[in-house]
């Protein structure tokens, strides 16, 4: 069965989501952060990264998200969670899974995760006072250019669904109120109507 | 026909090498960075977040590296640049890809653009000092954990090799000597001998 290494309220929770929408079968780990659980060599044997998500399948591990999300869509294709036969649709699914990966996610981190680029704490304070700003601007971008509506890709709920609903409640944690983009905050409310999506919130709340 | 928005040893150098493998027709635009042109209007209308790579298309503009190569090993299938039907696979490529994308090529922009994280000069300076550390580090695990050889997937040769080696070039930048990775550092010396990278670099070099 398919085991989901995770962390309530990480960037798993995408994964996570993704995973009850498709139906799949699977249990998840809850990495514990308190105890560095991540940073032991037996969570090391499963990701070497040391970090979640990492969804363990029969084959091997899969890290990243951006992965995992296009592995649930093309391994559940009854769920229709990802325009794979269509080179432009799936490009644009997965530019915006890049887009929330390796911009507004890392744009986060700077705010709770300083110390991966900087050692000087003078630095990392520097980085955390500047993250809620370009965390403002990427969600200003997304409200503007990348979100179609109701869902991420248009009319189609896919795998990038739950991850910028994932990123988009981060942005309590900077102050930012969803209502400044009022398509990024219709979406949030309308994820929260999903069961899939109600069931992952109770898992990762008694996890 | 396509038309790939660039910059002479860019990330986009992945994707640029990606279409001469696959034989795809494309013209190259190099945006000038010199004059700032990525933040021009014109430019932005391409691209809203005033980045390269873009790669235009017929049906629009596609963004983010692991989006384009993806794209075109999925438009050019003949060329088997992907293992599209494998999903496990498909997932190994996409998490090389989004690792290379959100931790690898972060880490060396901390670099060169840490205005994007911190106003503040010392902070920017601190974070360059330690982007070399970082990028050590990625690449410690790349050779250890993820680059099978003799091409990052094994045997088959993939859209992430092009993109393995554009971020290994930036190694020098770092004052890294590849030979500290020998998988590493074969995987480039092979990357050179490839008819498609050597037009590749050709045509960066005369842009």
């Amino acid at each position: 069965m398919l085991k989901l290494f995770c962390a309530p309220g990480s960037c798993a929770r995408a994964s996570h989501i993704a995973l009850r929408e498709a139906e799949a079968e699977f249990e998840l780990h809850f990495v514990d952060f308190a105890a560095a659980e991540q940073r032991t060599r037996t969570y090391r044997e499963v990701n070497p990264k040391g970090r979640v998500p990492a969804l363990q399948t029969e084959r091997g591990v899969i890290t990243e998200t951006p992965a995992i999300l296009v592995y649930i869509g093309q391994s559940y294709p009854a769920a229709g969670l990802a325009p794979l036969d269509d080179p432009f649709e799936f490009a644009r699914l997965q530019s915006f899974a890049s887009y929330l990966c390796a911009t507004v996610h890392v744009a986060h981190a700077h705010a709770r995760r300083g110390e991966r680029w900087a050692d000087d704490e003078s630095a990392i304070a520097e980085m955390k006072r500047k993250a809620p700003t370009v965390m403002a601007d990427c969600f200003q971008l997304i409200e503007d250019e990348f979100l179609a509506g109701p869902w991420v890709m248009g009319e189609a709920y896919s795998v990038v669904d739950p991850y910028l609903f994932t990123i988009s409640q981060w942005l309590q944690f900077h102050r930012i109120d969803t209502a400044r983009y009022p398509k990024v905050h219709e979406h949030l409310q309308r994820m929260l109507e999903r069961p899939a999506v109600r069931a992952a919130l109770q898992a990762e709340s008694v996890g």
